[in-house]
Order: C-alpha cells, then sequence, then structure tokens
C-alpha cells in the first residue's frame, strides 16, 4: 500500500512510520520536514501536499494540539486554539484527504485516552478528542459510498511523552506498540470504529 | 430547588420547564422571551442573565444549533458556526455557570444521540455532540472540588420535531419523557454522566 502519515516526525507518528515502512510504501507529512510539509490548521497546505503526492491507499494522522489547562484558566483562546488545531484540523484531513483516497482506502486520525478518562486539565483535550471520535463515526458513514474507510486511534499516554514530560513512565504505552493500532486500522477492514491502542496491541 | 433553564422556550426546553415546575422553582432563560433573555454563544449575555439570577440550584441548558449537512457540503463556515453555537455555547454555560451554582447544585448540558449513532448528513452535529460529553466528564472532575455536579442528557429524535419536520414521529420519544433525563440529571446524584434519555424514563 501507498500510505501518507501526517504528523510523520512526532513520537507516535515516527512509530507508526517505522511499523508500516516494514511492509509499505510510506510517504512522510509533518510541518517542518518529511518528504512533504503540510500544517493540517491549514486546509490550503492540506491539499497542496496531498495533490503534490496522488492518490493513496491510506493517509494517517498523528498530530495535532491541543490546550492542557485547568478548566477555570482555560480562556476563549485556549479553546479556540484546541478546535482549530486538533479538532478541525484533522477534520480537514478528512475532507481533503478523502479526495485523493483509492476505493478500499482509509483515513485514520487520533483523538486519545482523555476523551473517555478525564484527569484535571483536560477540559479543552477531552471536548476535542471526543469530538474526534463523533466526528468520524459520522465521516466513516458519509464516506462509505466512495468506499472509503475512517477510523480513530485513541492512544493511552506514551511512554516515551511521558519521559519527555519528566513525569512517572511506568503507566506509559511504548510509541512501538501504540503503532500496532494505526496498522490496525490501515490494513483490517473496520470503519466509523474508535481503536482504543491499549487493546490493538496483538 | 431554584433551577434555571436556559433554551425553555424551545420543544425540550419547554417540557423540561413544565416537568421541574410540579416540584421547583424555575427561571425561564431564552433568546428572545423568558424571565431572562440570554444568548449562551455570547458569554456577556451569559454573565448578564445568570449574575442577575444569583445563585441556584441547577441550571439546565437545552439550546444550541448545529448544521446538518452532507459531509461534503459542509463548509469552513458551517463548522464554525456549529462550534461556536452548541458546543461553545454550552461549554460557555459551564464556565459561566458554575460561578452561579450552590454547594450540591448541578449543570445539565444537551447533547443528543447522533453522538453516537451518525446518520448522513450529521458530522458537524455528531462532532458537536461528542465533544460536548467528552468536555462534561473533564469539567464533572474539575467541580468535584466545588461540590457542582455537570451531566449532559442526550435525547434520541424528539416526536414533536419530527412532526414539525413533517418527518414520521413514529421512532420519536415524545418531549415530555425527554424531560424525565434531565430531573433525573437535577434531582440525582450522577456526574460526569452522559444520561441517555431512551434508558432514563420510568
Amino acid at each position: 500500500m501507498k500510505i501518507v502519515v501526517i504528523g510523520a516526525s512526532g513520537t507516535i507518528g515516527s512509530a507508526v512510520v517505522k511499523l508500516l515502512k516494514q511492509r509499505h510504501q510510506v510517504i512522510a507529512v509533518s510541518r517542518s520536514g518529511g518528504d512533504h510539509r503540510a500544517n493540517i490548521t491549514s486546509k490550503a497546505s492540506l491539499e497542496a501536499a496531498l495533490g503534490a503526492i496522488g492518490k493513496v491507499d491510506a493517509i494517517v494522522s498523528t498530530t495535532g494540539s491541543a490546550v492542557f489547562k485547568p478548566l477555570a484558566a482555560l480562556a476563549d483562546a485556549d479553546f479556540e486554539k484546541s478546535l482549530h488545531d486538533k479538532l478541525m484540523g484533522q477534520v480537514n484531513v478528512v475532507r481533503v484527504g478523502s479526495q485523493q483516497i483509492l476505493s478500499g482506502g482509509s483515513i485514520t486520525l487520533t483523538s486519545g485516552i482523555l476523551a473517555q478518562h478525564p484527569i484535571p486539565g483536560s477540559a479543552a483535550i477531552s471536548l476535542v478528542n471526543a469530538g474526534l471520535e463523533g466526528f468520524a463515526r459520522a465521516a466513516a458513514l458519509e464516506l462509505k459510498s466512495a468506499n472509503v474507510r475512517v477510523n480513530v486511534v485513541s492512544p493511552p499516554w506514551v511512554k516515551e511523552t511521558l519521559v519527555a514530560l519528566k513525569m512517572d513512565p511506568a503507566p506509559g504505552m511504548p510509541a512501538d506498540d501504540v503503532a500496532k493500532a494505526y496498522a490496525r486500522s490501515v490494513e483490517g477492514s473496520a470503519s466509523g470504529e474508535v481503536i482504543d491502542a491499549r487493546k490493538a496491541v496483538t
């Protein structure tokens, strides 16, 4: 398969690229490096990058940021940034990317465990992650007629991220294991599903 | 209890007012009528209305709109409108309303069945409804220390709405039954829950 990974330079993205490269052609896209550059918050930038790449079997998005801050401290601008970046950025990946997917192909987005299991400070992120899951379920239904699947991978805390944040890495899942959930979405037949990365390791 | 219902003139809102009035003091708030006027898309308007009302035991929001349109036809402006109105409008109800809730009180928002069960055309609405549910779970956690509960009621299609849309009303649930889910949120002890109105009729 020919697979585009957007956010390829990130912790999860680079693990996904490494895994999928073992058996597929992978095109790495990120904001500041890789084979092509794109910023998901700009539809024009996505259209340019995906248009240049042409038709592919799958697009995986492992990118997008949202603001972690106590509810009382979340300003309008924090919500705006979160909605515009991780949420609408990945919605854009589906809107633009679905034009470039071959019949039988798939688009995989990234939400996160905070959608269902919040912690103090995660109000904007929980909103964004859950919103992405609702969107993906609906988009999968609409893209069925084009024979394009849409799923969301929900990763738990990633070990490498916890190490980088100088937090206890013990509860974290290695990025290489999280990557297996993306392979399942790309190589399997599921559509409209939220794939819990903790349950996708086999 | 002293309870504010925002969206009190709507199909669900008026049924909620009718039910809660049987045993509580209800203050009706809507955009163009009721005891006080407020538009949830404006924090200032909410602050003015809720500030004038003062401390209450519960705030119920049964308002907010989002755009129903096929995914391919959803423009940036349609997503913006949906995010700004039903989603951030109700987030505003929590942000502003939590300042006015007495200890032990609650805030109840409204999502909808399309969060989990999309239909063609519901991509923006499914996103908004699911996002509200993720937000409410997180907000409930953060407001626990203030002894304020937060829930979301997820109504199915409402019979009166289907009639108004000239659709088959058979699968719809009467607004008076949907209202019982709000009473359960207000009068019960749940927090951080998505209350499926189909299961709340007793």
